[in-house]
């Protein structure tokens, strides 16, 4: 089947590991939406070339009004607090601010015969682009219910809302305009080199195998002001199946057969 | 008691959440070293702002080589895919690479009234600095063994070591000299606005929480290649204590009681 991918440039070249390197557009856009924390990292200040990366909540999404316009790529909406530096630079009009999006899920450890194949199971996808500042307020409010039921699907018609004019004030969403994209995915079973494979004693000795890492979450915990008896529907469901989902997909990663071929060396 | 902080420079300046915010050398350390997946970003090509943000291992720490010599910092190694471009630049002699690393952990979904005081419970840290490559063989046999037993306690001694040329040859290890850090931790239950505190009809029907979340390690698999009946004690303990920990850690930061301001924002 044909799915579409996203544009190969050199700065989204995967040049490693080619053969967990996807460009598929669901695979980046399924890693980025389902990672509560992205990793955002831009260059406060021009005269240098010290980055800096700040954790934010974002998601990828086409605002209506961008699609009815023509537009097909999704945007990446961030959300989170950006200095006013930052966000002077992203409202310096002009194509933004340059930004790069890393979203990473730790899936198991993989413990090898040797230190240099240990690696992890792991989903990891990078968009680069340019940020600007939301102004249209119909595509603010949108943002903001898409990254609001990011957290916890249907939060938001679940809370008091429409936001009032001081929040819509305080609030300030960066949209990304996705350039390029990549993902890297590493499943299953450890792999190590063909030397140490022939070694009886290090076979003998060494345990090989994957430890599955998975987020879990915690029965609900209501707060000090919480007039409500149950736990709502909303809530009570996303815990439930996600922690099934989780739960499943590491110990399924654990037992796939490894990947073609291993990368040299550990680590993400 | 008097803990050592890391100097206030302007940019790792906190200048939010402040009654969050720590310089505490401590507390940074920890959430650093217990974070399987660091954030690191830099500019690759210095004839662009375009920053590149990439997953690696790492660990801070002082090499006791440095050590002897007078020093008394951490410095930040890194272990992962670094593009032979970022190698090379860190590589230039100088001071090295400017480098910034992130670390986070998401302790719980904070459900409040209103999407705007929607919340996590998070501990972060940022480390600015510069990378260089770790030629010194003593000093990158150590940083090996630290960043290997930083996914597995003691999982070092447990396989086949040392590296051999090849394997030497093959990793490249970085050294971030770290010239400034900072930390942010949010931990409690929720916390909302007074105007919506005072509406009766939304403290009726919202319901406020957390949702406790903590990374959880699943019951070892072995490879299709390990010989060993038992799973090894020092990977049965890794599991059994961190699970014991993190659990305890997400309920508790759930039931604390709140920061004394609240963030203006949702969001990390």
């Amino acid at each position: 089947m044909d799915v579409p991918t996203y544009p190969l440039k050199g700065f989204n070249n995967v040049n490693r590991y080619k053969h967990q390197a996807t460009y598929d557009v669901d695979t980046v856009h399924t890693i980025v939406n389902s990672t509560p924390v992205l990793h955002v990292s831009f260059v406060p200040d021009p005269s240098t070339l010290a980055p800096v990366v700040l954790p934010m909540i974002g998601q990828l999404g086409l605002y209506p009004g961008d699609e009815s316009n023509g537009e097909t790529e999704y945007s990446c909406y961030l959300h989170g607090y950006v200095s006013s530096r930052v966000m002077n630079l992203a409202s310096s009009g002009g194509e933004g601010l340059p930004l790069c999006v890393a979203a990473t899920k730790v899936d198991g450890f993989v413990l090898t015969l040797t230190p240099n194949s240990h690696n992890y199971n792991y989903r990891s996808a990078v968009l680069h682009g340019f940020g600007t500042i939301v102004d249209d307020v119909d595509e603010k409010l949108w943002a903001m219910r898409l990254i609001t039921d990011s957290v916890v699907p249907d939060r938001y018609d679940n809370t008091r809302v429409p936001p009032d004019g001081a929040e819509m004030q305080s609030t300030r969403i960066l949209k990304m305009k996705v350039t390029g994209a990549s993902a890297k995915v590493r499943e299953g079973v450890p792999q190590d080199e063909r030397k140490d494979m022939k070694r009886e004693d290090i076979l003998d000795s060494v345990w090989t195998g994957v430890v599955p890492v998975y987020e879990r979450l915690g029965e609900p915990v209501p707060g000090p002001y919480n007039r409500l008896k149950e736990v709502p529907e909303h809530v009570k469901r996303f815990v439930k199946e996600e922690n099934a989902k989780r739960d499943a997909y590491a110990f399924e990663a654990a037992k796939k057969p490894a990947p073609e071929k291993r990368p040299k060396k550990a680590g993400v």
